[in-house]
């Protein structure tokens, strides 16, 4: 590629929005209120890995629906045992959506109902938060 | 600034590492498994908006913590009322860590010690989940 003055200076310009653009996002919100919709699941069967590996795979289907910004598939970590921890559950499900509204369309999404029939039967309780930022 | 061709060769190189720096961060994890621990605050006087802005000015403070990789304050969010939803709390806070061992810097840290000192008065109960990517 060969490129004059002016070719050099358009593309710096863009790859200085394109790095302004990249910190936004990495700030997580970009100034956006953004929620969280973080999901606690506790296995019918606790200690049974194959079921364990079953649910973060079916989480991980959840990735092909475009509403979700982020999506973290978590276990407990093994921080100090305190007495205001609760890692009693088996698998968690952290996401982030731009609106409300996004993640309700989520719920309704195919593949999100493709993982409650798939799945469901894995875990015997889920309790779930959401939150909006401040 | 005047730059030679060679100069805007390697401005330009700067910036492209800039920006593959900057989608790493952006992507959450860098390929590295980080954790995150996420607290929900039951207020010991429910619906005391006062008490609710001086929880979350407290947590505002503990940006000033290195360790912290990302931090959002959250209230419930105004999502359709399910019964597994728990939207009970008064304020979350939720951060992203590098590793297991930050959140232990993280809770040794001077001002972490401060908030707790400063603001235990206004919950009831505290519930903690520190879950590490799968």
């Amino acid at each position: 590629m060969v490129l004059n003055r002016r070719g050099w200076i358009a593309t710096v310009a863009a790859l200085g929005s394109a790095i302004i653009a990249g910190r936004a996002k990495a700030a997580g919100r970009g100034g956006r209120k953004q929620m969280v919709h973080h999901v606690f699941f506790w296995m019918k069967t606790p200690g049974r890995q194959a079921d364990v590996d079953k649910l973060i795979a079916g989480l991980e289907t959840l990735r092909g629906i475009p509403e979700i910004r982020e999506l973290r598939i978590g276990v407990p970590a093994n921080t100090e045992n305190r007495s205001v921890v609760d890692g009693s559950y088996g698998v968690s499900e952290l996401m982030v959506f731009d609106t409300v509204e996004d993640q309700r369309r989520y719920q309704d999404h195919p593949i999100h109902k493709r993982f409650v029939e798939t799945c469901s039967g894995l875990w015997e309780r889920v309790v779930v938060y959401d939150s909006i930022d401040v």
